[in-house]
């Protein structure tokens, strides 16, 4: 299996580690630390729920002498509150509370924070010393985390090999991405670029690697030079003689101890070297600067155009989403059929998706933890179930599945909220509004410099009309069989990069009911070119679906849809069976038509 | 009439003030001249007009020794490439161009171009010159500006008297709002404040004048100290006895020529002052930096409890529209019962929605020259008729009239569009798309914390599925018998300010179909406070709307209309019916009780 269910084990309890850490700060004479989530690519191990608990993917903790506080967004309120002890960490969510203030409140003015720069990117540290700095607290490096010394049952970093990502899946050879980067740099006038981004670093040389779990990237960093060869520093031991044969056309390799005398080199020539602030952990930028580089900052280059797939990559997607459809299928039939018994479970029914997906023989990974969630536990936005605490599937309720798969063509993600036992009226009209939210996204037409957020709103709209909201963003950009969350673009509040064509993006709504509930519903979407519109003046963008997955029918009210909503989704389910039912099995056939009938 | 429907004799043509203007340059070794629109507040001259003859309302014109450009935004492109001679002027689309790319490919480094610095902001020629100061050209201060002198048959300036603004309209004492006012600057650690905008001093000190057309603004300038008493600088000739009485409260009256000594003082004592660089024409910057003292850039801190409307203002608002609503239905009626006779014209239709708001006997002006547009005529957006190009209501089009009224309790703001013979089943099809986003506006609910720009989508969403859409905002903000466009608030793509209880703003999307009809339905709505909402679990705010006229039942395809849509409409007809049919003389109710049945 890709996923665990069983809890780790952290040896003793949060209050005795925080009590160490606090000794810990203690001998080294600071006030406080800084404990984000993980490293600057979740490469490295989970200090954050290692010190409080939470599991959560994103969060910041600081521990004071006395006093220490959670940092989560509105995903994770209820998951870091039932996690973290409340007698040790104060949770509070972001944006409204800033890490910053909270600091600057607790702290005396004199006081020394620690950080370990391996963990915070340039800016996190620019931007918190900013107002820290203004009330006399230091940011002190830590080069030696205290936490290396205190977690000894610490799980072994992930290690695999790194393989090359042929052409029919990238559909772009790395000799003309680099090109393309070197002509930019020589532009922006600057002497070298400094990638620190694993799935830019992927992207570019055409490699794919197996350090993060559930992610096909090798840990490593690059140095693209404005002319010349770029270098890849990773582990020599990772890259066999298959990948270094694909290598030596454009790239040298080099191990990462090499990374000084690089620096040097640059430094000697007083080069600039570009780097990207929001990205970058700062120890980068100490060690530049220390060898005498020159810092320009800018953003990664390579984000936009990894963002904006290629035609080869396109149609990866395709073939990803008809294989992941299939075997989304067969679960959702085998569910259907077996849910009656009253014994399934959480973990169960986790543990037969990721089997019907390995099935299809193409699985390299699972896209992440799948959130396999009954009742209560799918309002908590990125619940993972586990053999302690999971739920049965029965009663009358909904089942939340978000989950996604790896293939060598492409990354999917998609939820579904399933009924289980007689789902209530309210389950029904909550889970319709939700619908109507997904075919808001999935309809719309847009003219060219449309940004992510013109569209958030278009999906909460029938929630807003009745008092309702979702504390999440609309969509985020998905890699192709890269990280399953990518930038720049996004459906949010926060969207503010404009949404071009071959973009890829998720839609997924929901609707959150703490305590009862939680739904949501999600497919990946394609941005298609500008295309001109019967009786129109104007070209309009617009989104292909990607994903082919049947929405529960049995949680439709039909009396809420539009005209258009509904004329929608039956051409969605039209599709889904037409690409789908060719694929399965004659047994899981039937299940799919029904699925798949027109709605009344 | 406060419209004049005549076009003002400029003396000569174009092409010969643009040459007198070249010799004036020639002589003063300018290599070029930037002519904006009018003066800071648009109450003196329009510089724009006089020189390319285009008279829209916002636009920039930039002449060099050879070749001259015209710059207005996508509302004005047909009006500006209408007015202004092709062989004279580029005309160039803003924000696409920009008036500084094109000054750096036209203009050799070395060159120098000259500005009035009356006419332009602090920011405005900051940003110009990060752009072109790198390609070495460089701005000069033009304090006497040679147009002054060529335009010779310029219209004499307004002037009118100040005059208090009574607590049965304002709802707030001056002194409260200076308090106020003077405790921010103390927490901003400001000596005091420079307050240039007209609308910003009218609203401080509970005053209004006649300095500005259709604006009930004193032209003038204040400084507001942190402590003691703020200085108001408007010619002593205009404020008389009873505003004198109402102003010696809190404020003292200088005339404009005191402003070296008050600066001067500021500069002795070394004094911070803040002042908005977003609308602080420059020469206030060069003189107070002239005099020793400190600029402290910030925004007006007028701009948004103005744009708060108090509880008094909202109530004058109310009535306001009622009486407004009164004077447009009689209007309306006046309309279909003569335009059969095919003798009526955008002219005297325009005059006769004039005289009626006048018949109301609280009318002070019109808060714009109104837009009486027939066919064609109705795609320039910001169209004004005369008599020398008047078109007459006939054949089977649209006619578009766009127009609002100053009265003391309220500004009102109102655009329909009426059906002239038999309009096509295009014509309604486009209507009543324009009235789908119209209605997505009105009745959108929206949680805290949300901007225009998460609004304006809704509005456009129907016109983007048919590959239509429209190039201006969904609406602006308005003011309290102040300037008809008001800040901060914005409906549109730009609009990054949070929509607070208490602003007015305007719900105009529209459909511009070039050479045939142009399509705009505007109404005035108020943001209501958040309100719980039955089943929902989070509070939302929304829009009441204010103005009260029908929409043109003749225009309107109900079988494009959703239920939800319906119900809107027929609510919003049963409104107008309730609160207007009590207003009108027996004659006219019939017509009103037709305009208001609800939709088929």
């Amino acid at each position: 299996m890709y996923q665990d269910f069983d809890e780790e084990d952290r040896g003793g309890s949060t209050r005795a580690r925080v009590s160490a850490l606090r000794r810990a700060l203690k001998a080294r004479n600071l006030n406080g630390f800084l404990v984000p989530h993980g490293d600057e690519h979740s490469a490295g191990p989970e200090w954050l729920s290692w010190l409080t608990g939470f599991t959560g993917s994103a969060g910041t903790a600081i521990v004071l002498e006395a006093g220490a506080a959670l940092f989560v967004d509105g995903r994770y309120t209820l998951q870091a509150r039932d996690q973290a002890e409340a007698s040790l960490f104060e949770v509070l969510v972001t944006p409204e509370a800033k890490v910053s203030q909270w600091i600057v409140t607790k702290l005396p003015k004199g006081s020394v924070l620690g950080y370990d720069p391996k963990l915070h990117t340039v800016r996190e540290i620019e931007r918190l010393n900013e107002t820290v700095g203004k009330a006399g607290i230091t940011l002190e490096v830590v080069a030696a985390n205290p936490i290396d010394r205190l977690w000894k049952k610490r799980p072994a970093a992930l290690s695999g090999p790194i393989v090359p990502h042929g052409m029919e899946f990238a559909g772009e050879r790395p000799e003309d991405k680099i090109a393309k980067l070197q002509a930019t740099l020589v532009a922006d006038k600057a002497d070298a670029l400094l990638l620190t981004q694993l799935d830019s670093i992927a992207w570019l040389f055409n490699i794919r690697g197996g350090d993060v779990r559930h992610a096909p990237v090798p840990d490593g960093f690059a140095i693209v030079p404005a002319k010349g060869r770029p270098t890849l520093f990773v582990d020599p031991a990772k890259a066999g003689s298959n990948v270094r044969g694909h290598l030596e056309d454009f790239v040298d390799i080099a191990p990462p101890s090499a990374r000084e005398a690089k620096f040097a080199e640059l430094g000697q020539a007083g080069a600039g070297v570009r780097l990207d602030p929001e990205t970058a952990p700062i120890r980068f930028a100490h060690a530049l600067k220390e060898a005498g580089a020159k810092i320009v900052p800018g953003s990664d280059p390579c984000t936009l155009p990894k963002a904006i797939k290629n035609a080869t990559e396109i149609a990866g997607a395709r073939s990803a989403h008809l294989r992941d459809g299939m075997a989304l299928a067969r679960f959702l039939a085998w569910l259907d059929d077996h849910v009656g018994s009253g014994r399934l479970d959480e973990v169960r029914a986790a543990m037969k998706l990721e089997a019907v997906r390995r099935e299809t023989g193409q699985l390299k990974d699972i896209s992440f933890d799948t959130i396999s969630a009954v009742g209560p536990n799918g309002a908590i936005v990125h619940y993972r179930p586990t053999n302690k605490g999971k739920l049965p599937l029965k009663g009358n309720t909904l089942y939340l599945i978000d989950s996604g798969g790896q293939y060598p063509d492409g990354t999917t993600d998609v939820t579904r909220t399933i009924a289980i036992g007689s789902p209530t009226k309210e389950m029904r009209h909550h889970y319709t509004l939700v619908l109507k939210g997904h075919i808001a996204i999935a309809s719309a037409r847009f003219p060219k410099g449309t940004r992510g957020q013109d569209l958030d709103p278009l999906a909460r709209q029938p929630l807003w009309q009745e008092g309702l909201d979702y504390d999440h963003g609309t969509g985020h950009g998905v890699g192709s069989y890269l990280y399953v969350h990518e930038g720049p673009q996004r459906l949010s509040k926060l969207g503010s990069v404009v949404l071009e064509p071959g973009m890829v993006l998720s839609n997924e709504p929901g609707l959150y009911r703490e305590g009862e509930y939680g739904i949501r519903l999600e497919n990946l979407v394609l941005v298609t070119p500008p295309a001109p519109i019967e009786g129109g003046s104007r070209e309009m963008l617009g989104f292909e679906t990607l994903t082919l997955v049947p929405f529960d029918r049995r949680l439709i009210d039909a009396s809420m849809l539009t005209r258009e909503e509904k004329a929608w989704l039956d051409a969605y389910h039209a599709d889904v069976r037409r690409k789908i039912e060719p694929l399965l099995k004659s047994d899981d056939r039937p299940w799919l038509r029904h699925a798949t009938a027109p709605i009344r």
